[in-house]
């Protein structure tokens, strides 16, 4: 059976009925518009835009998969400002041919991405397309704490990372060059790509240790550290000895005759947060420092300044 | 100059710089999210996708009249709650040889759009698509009033509506039909069809005026009535000589030899208001009583009752 045999409001429904609300939703699906608690009276909000083809393929992943990463990159951007995400809005483009299976794999993958964080789906929009289109926007409360932006990072502070890097573009990298998947480290590189694993937590708790600035790592660590350093007018040194090297990424990089480490700095859409500290931070072991802030501008790395190393979505 | 030129990064800039931030926003465009404040501590929030040639199509809509559009359809589904809407964000996707004044007239049209209300683009994400994709999210304060949803239809009162029916529909006729346009009507009902003129400050006059349910009229008025006679569980009787029809819907209809009120009752992307009121209301001229509610279920009119006469889009 496919979304065009249930028909626009048989979809709505369907979607609906899978999604349980979450404790800030108020007003949840079916009206013109959800209500969402914001007891900071501050409400943060992030959007992106996935597109099949270009952020995922279906022949890659699966319809949960896609529900998750797109879920998983906005809740990300949420707590990469130190805020506890506490909703969704999905705008979702699909065609008439879809299969309902793929449909409410998709949606699963929203509802438990979600869930993670304690956030749900309080409300979207469908409409029919040739390619599936998400248009995903996140809200987030602060709790009275301030939001962390890019330019707080000052000469003197230090940089760290929490959570993965190099796996999506390891996985990625494995499923372009149609490379095996006949490991368990291959097969959760792969994984990696399918899925994101951010660590939400660590953004509110950076707030609350006192994190000067932060992103999330989207588009590569190298190039998301320039946007510090450029908002901040600052120049961010990243010492690449300083870095573990997942076990996933250091099998896909054999596997290829490629090295990892550029897969750590460079890749894309693992999600995890950079952060920058106070000098006399003392970090719980869930942050990596990687680097300092120092006068200047620009990224360094092994002694030379960095270009736009990342992903450009128009180059 | 195309988009592509300018790269990702140089596109953003030139958007951000054409958008000026409005009250609300605490925090604009530039970090991994924006902050938008809501005093209230309840945000409204609704999203949709518009896709070209589905929503629109460039060589009938110019960029301008696209932002307003996308940005419009948004704020009136904020303004169909009670409440104000404060700000929004857009998720971009844009062909890399799209040239830069589309572009720039697109982000004016939404910047303009939004000041209308005092609102304005707090953030967005650009990415590159074959056809221009807009996933837009508008985000709203209720100034402490209840939210007005579907529900809230009682037997006894009144339907009312404030704001243009039928233009759209008109314009898109004509369009479709290669008709002329050599009226200043008719070219009102083709600018109704590029770009709606949604009473948003009907929203929150509706809320205080102690309106029990309400909506924006997206996919028809005897659809969209129909969403609330099912929410409240009533049945809505419409009076279909009630209804003014608007001297461009008129012309429209003269030209392509056609019953104008049928674009009136079954015509989407106009978002007028339509409301239910006690029945002892007393209205100012914004708002024209068109209906009542009754016991029972579905929306009727001369006498028949209606199945689902407007939009669908996988139909």
């Amino acid at each position: 059976m496919t979304v065009g045999d249930l028909g626009e409001f048989g979809v709505v429904n369907r979607i609906t009925g899978r999604l349980p609300q979450g404790a800030a939703v108020m007003l949840g699906p079916g009206d013109d518009a959800a209500m969402v608690g914001v007891p900071d009276g501050r409400v943060v909000v992030s959007t992106d835009l996935l597109l099949e083809g270009r952020h995922f393929r279906r022949d890659w992943s699966s319809g949960y998969d896609v529900g998750r990463k797109a879920a998983a990159q906005n809740l990300a951007d949420v707590a990469a400002m130190g805020a506890v995400p506490t909703a969704i809005v999905v705008g979702l483009g699909i065609p008439a041919d879809l299969p309902l299976e793929w449909l409410d794999a998709l949606t699963d993958g929203f509802g438990d991405e979600c869930a993670t964080v304690g956030a749900s789906v309080a409300g979207g929009d469908v409409t029919r397309c040739d390619l599936v289109v998400l248009g995903v926007t996140a809200l987030g409360d602060l709790a009275g704490r301030d939001p962390v932006t890019r330019s707080g990072a000052r000469p003197g502070q230090v940089v760290a990372v929490s959570g993965r890097l190099g796996y999506a573009a390891a996985g990625w990298a494995l499923l372009e060059a149609g490379a095996p998947q006949d490991s368990p480290a291959l097969q959760e590189a792969v994984a990696g790509h399918r899925r994101p694993c951010p660590p939400y937590a660590m953004g509110p708790q950076a707030a609350e240790l006192g994190a000067s600035a932060m992103l999330d790592v989207s588009d590569g660590l190298l190039q998301d550290l320039g946007h510090i350093a450029a908002a901040s007018g600052v120049r961010v040194e990243v010492d690449p000895q300083a870095f573990t090297v997942g076990e996933p990424v250091a099998a896909a990089a054999k596997e290829l005759g490629t090295d990892p480490l550029e897969w750590v700095l460079t890749g894309g859409e693992d999600h995890a947060l950079a952060a920058v500290f106070p000098a006399n931070v003392r970090l719980p072991a869930t942050w990596q420092v990687v680097g300092r802030v120092v006068e200047g501008d620009g990224v360094l790395v092994y002694g030379r300044e960095i270009g736009q190393p990342g992903w450009d979505h128009f180059r």
